[in-house]
């Protein structure tokens, strides 16, 4: 294994400290740790890059000067084993370099993350099981390959407290044919697997609520939207194609996982849980490159329903901690997720066997036509100057059973950056007996179907480095001003005004969107003053999707979500501290996340090396349109620079023109533009 | 002319009772005007199409079955004419069928619109003047050719009380050289200018705050956009071509001014004040044409300045009532504003001699690809759905002194239906002594150049139509359940529900965004019931741009604007109002705006012909990155189907694949994809 491995490392010219690992990577982690571990009989759950420490980085990315810098890291993988049958968790770190294992840890009552291995076991577990044949028949199913089974986490089960044991619930549906939606067939229980004995250890039923009935029936209307269902005949006829191309090429380059795109740098990297990272990015300001971003991710997700009826109670998925961006992303096809001049990324995981899990083309990177960047046109003589924006699209999408999420980041000319969620897929739906109603708490979208009232929370952990690694965080509220019309200070009752408050401590630092104040922060680097605005260059962060959390404080999801509950954390660097619901999300109790990291002491974050956690959220109240499959709903972010530049940095973006973009007049009978300028409805 | 008349009519195969007048028409009108009131010494405000009434036009339209259809509407202007020197208003109504002045209205102590006839001679004026003169060479200004003023509606000043003169402000600009930046070197006084006698009648100086100095010096440094200032050796050079095109045609039908898209089908038209108007909306739902909207254009815009010193309180644009979204209207350039297939519409207006003033290209049509419209993955066999989005795009670009708006109505195939403003072109900037800080009301965005804090107010006025005339509108509250956790209704303590509050009245239907209940409304048609949800059929209206109105109750922009001070308001269905400010919003005192009309009694609006005034905001506090020109700041509302249709309406559009759109792998050196899936990092 050794002289392959060198082969193979050797032939990397572009490996860098932090590129997810290679298929062989995974392969060599997986040997090094069962020859060490020869007899143990157990799965492979996690076998992913161990990223470098951020000091040691710093040093090899020559961002840190005070020290020699640092040329070679050492490549290491972080691996998580699950013992069959106790389910008992251990922790490796394996030095690939060394081929060994660096160390080795038992870590009692945690659950990792659900895998891919896990989802296709449990179902066909469910399939199996005598007590779910018997449900099944009752409700009148008589051929079993028609039911399936969404495997959930299981949250917190009353009748099975604790982490000792590996849980799973299951969602029930049926198919009338193959490739038939499930979700318009939901049925009535819920089965509860152990993955440790693999067994279904209890069967749920959902009571109708005030019905005469005492268990509904299958829903057997079909709702489904795939081609062959639709019908070729019944598809709109009269879409002609848009064609985007870039003849002379894109305007990126790439080498291996870094991307320099006009005055941007930065690294991606792909791991099993939050997917797509974004690495070390750069903004080349003049002849300065000006760091912005150690790191940016999508810490974690979290969705709450609104019915307080059980099991509902126990769906709240939490897509990064408990199903991973990574381990649920899709291959990509080329013209149908994005369209132009596409650069694909591939992505490897690890299987419960420890080979590689590849998906190709998981990672899009394209440009696109943003629409007008900047225009103004003097009145007086009719001059206009118009720059059209591009932007740089990096994206993923995931599918997560029923939802899928189609994740992009945008870097901008401008420097501004932009992380969009797209929302789309179909529903979660829940059966409800003919005489029953959702309440106050969803929508019937269909006869007996009702799609539950739900949240969206979307958490990034921002790692900033604004022109260096030392960052404080400033609150912007915008009021009226207090002094009565008439005063000096407010003469005539227009005045208004925005005041900045530095957000000291983590317990200062744990703050909601605020409507009255069009709150908004920057992230600031207090040692370097902006000349003209005579403060700290600084970066703005704000979202137009921000959302109270309505689950109640004692709730299981607000136990264990308790990071969605505040718009924006402030915490100080910790390399243990990457995921808002806690690195062993699955099944977690509450002890270790977001908000005990930050409620636990007061701590500086003034000036210091700190990571900013930004929710962003979406109140989903659905509709009949988003079944059976749900119109794309934007979710997003933006960060831009504030009084950072000594003017818009975009002003040397060449105007556009139609003899580069071939733009041209559409023809249609009546626009002769040759004709008078007023002549379209003066024929 | 009577013969001249006839003819051009006789040529407008597609004339429609509500397409804009035509250069013809206009001339026509003002030659009845003029021939029946030869003896006076007057110029032409405005002349502009009188929209038939909405009863006439609902049987012409076939919307009205209950008496027999209407097949002819008399073609009418709308003219207002300002008598020399007085300048005393006259309104007249003329049929342009029958030659004939139909009505005529001496208007007391009222100013309609600015113009750009005005905007010219003031500019004119305030630059021959003696005191003037005067102020620039104190100034140090030799050549008053490099001395440029912008003219401003008045607002209200304190020493020309009331609207018996029409009266103007200047704000006072110098260049450097030919097309510089004029909004780097402001100067610090405000000439007053009565229109009626055309005469400066004052001169405001602005005092500097807490300086040394009595007055500032003027910013000599040089902000430059265009790019004989950037020159062509500094553009970036890296970026490439990106080309949309339609080698199949456009995906729309255009018959005068009606546009038909697959399942939509509208109208539109330009007039000098709202700009673009979209009358008559529907959408084709199997066999039924159901109808959405009778009308839909901002009806108003407001933009408050922070800085409590005089005459920044004077500072609030109406960009709508007080300058026009048509006669500010830019000529659009293709390849330039829109990419792709274009097709354009022409707009016409009139000068002061009631001749035509045209605009080619005012209007932009074309179709945007968007993104994924919906996808879904079957993550059990990788079977993936990708339907991609397209946008039908109606556009124009306002340009109202330094600020531009471009300005977007989307439709989009799922029903959706968009309304954005890109606001771009310059900040409204004010000079400052050295010594001087922009206190807590701006930003310096460059020395002495203070961008002070403002907001942008935009007013829809959205006549409904939804499945018919009689509408109402719910309002949605999300929140927590009231019942503890462990209640019965409450058991586990997720539970959280939306109220929705039909707004019965004038008083009710008064309200503003709720962060804390994630508000939104719907315009529903309580007399259809949706099968499915139960409930009323309704479109659902929302915006994640809205922002208090800052200014205190007594500011006049407080009076002039109070529209804006609500994010929503319904108002019974009253032709005389279109303008949430006031038909005569020019030096408006207050006296006639939508607050007035709401609060002068209690009046139904539900299940009624109603009309919902919508305002969505920003609250601008400028980033130096702003200047000298401003990257596009986006603003949106929207408006979609909720519970309308029987499900998604967008699931017969058929997936698009790289067949028809021929995207392409990128060439990069190291993207070959016939490598190994996990390729990219492993060369």
């Amino acid at each position: 294994m050794k002289t392959a491995t060198a082969a193979t490392m050797s032939k990397r010219p572009y490996a860098h400290p932090l590129d997810h690992l290679t298929g062989d990577e995974v392969v060599h982690a997986a040997e090094i740790v069962r020859g060490e571990r020869a007899g143990m009989n157990f799965v492979f759950n996690t076998i992913t890059l161990k990223e470098p420490p951020k000091p040691v980085m710093m040093s090899y990315l020559g961002w840190d000067k005070s020290k020699p810098r640092i040329t070679h890291v050492e490549r290491e993988a972080f691996v998580i084993i699950l013992e069959k049958p106790t389910m008992k968790v251990y922790e490796a770190v394996v030095s690939l370099d060394n081929e060994t294992i660096k160390s080795w840890k038992y870590v009692p009552d945690v659950q990792p993350i659900l895998t891919m291995d896990e989802m296709f076991e449990v179902e066909e577990l469910v399939l199996k099981d005598e007590g779910v044949r018997a449900e099944c028949a009752e409700l009148g199913i008589k051929d079993m390959s028609n039911v399936f089974a969404d495997p959930w986490a299981i949250a917190r089960h009353v009748n099975y407290p604790g982490r000792s044991k590996r849980m799973m619930q299951a969602l029930m549906y049926m198919r009338t044919c193959e490739d038939d939606n499930q979700y318009a067939h939901p049925l009535d229980f819920v089965p509860i697997i152990d993955l440790g004995t693999m067994k279904v250890v209890d069967i749920e039923r959902i009571k109708p609520r005030n019905s005469k009935f005492t268990r509904p029936t299958i829903p057997q209307m079909n709702h489904n939207f795939l081609p062959e269902f639709i019908g070729e005949e019944n598809m709109r006829k009269d879409i002609k194609p848009i064609i985007v191309q870039q003849p002379q090429g894109v305007s990126f380059t790439v080498k291996g996982n870094e991307i320099d795109w006009q005055k941007w740098n930065m690294r991606i990297s792909m791991n099993y849980r939050e997917g797509l990272v974004i690495h070390n990015v750069s903004y080349k300001d003049g002849d300065e490159t000006r760091p912005l971003f150690y790191r940016i991710a999508m810490s974690e997700m979290v969705v709450p329903y609104a019915d307080p009826n059980t099991p509902h109670h126990r769906k709240h998925a939490f897509d990064v901690g408990e199903y991973g961006m990574g381990l649920c992303t899709n291959s990509l096809t080329l013209g149908c997720d994005c369209l132009g001049s596409i650069y694909y990324f591939d992505a490897c995981f690890n299987d419960h066997n420890g080979k590689p899990f590849h998906v190709p083309n998981a990672i899009c990177l394209h440009e696109e036509d943003h629409g007008v960047l900047f225009k103004h046109t003097d009145y007086r003589n009719g001059r206009a100057h118009t720059v059209r924006s591009r932007r740089l699209v990096i994206s993923q999408i995931v599918t997560v059973a029923n939802y899928d999420y189609a994740l992009y980041y945008y870097f901008y000319q401008d420097g501004t950056f932009e992380y969009e969620v797209k929302a789309t897929g179909e529903l979660n739906t829940h059966v409800m007996a003919e005489d029953e109603t959702p309440g106050d708490y969803g929508v019937t979208v269909a006869p007996q179907i009702n799609a539950q009232y739900h949240q969206h929370f979307f958490t990034m952990r921002i790692d900033p480095m604004i022109d260096g690694p030392n960052n404080s965080v400033v609150q912007y509220d915008s009021y009226t001003s207090p002094f009565p019309t008439g005063h000096e200070r407010n003469k005539y009752g227009n005045a208004f005004l925005a005041k900045p408050t530095v957000l000291k401590d983590t317990f200062e630092a744990q703050t909601t969107a605020n409507f009255e104040t069009s709150r908004f922060w920057k992230i600031i680097n207090e040692s370097r003053i902006h000349p003209y605005a005579k403060e700290p260059v600084g970066w703005k962060i704000m979202s137009n999707n921000m959302s109270p959390f309505y689950p109640s404080e004692e709730s299981v999801v607000a136990q264990r979500a308790p990071f969605a509950k505040k718009g924006l954390w402030v915490t100080p660097y910790n390399e243990n501290q990457m995921f808002a619901g806690g690195f062993y999300c699955n099944q977690s109790d509450g002890t270790d996340n977001l908000e005990v990291w930050a409620n636990r002491e007061r701590q500086n974050v003034q000036n210091t090396d700190i990571v900013v956690w930004f929710s962003f959220a979406v109140t989903h109240l659905p509709r009949v349109e988003d079944f059976p499959v749900m119109p794309v709903e934007h979710v997003s972010m933006m960060m831009k620079p504030a009084n950072f530049f000594m003017c818009n940095p975009a002003l040397d973006v060449p105007p556009t023109n139609k003899k580069v973009n071939l733009s041209t007049i559409a023809p249609q009978p009546h626009n002769d533009k040759s004709s008078s300028c007023c002549g379209n409805n003066r024929l």
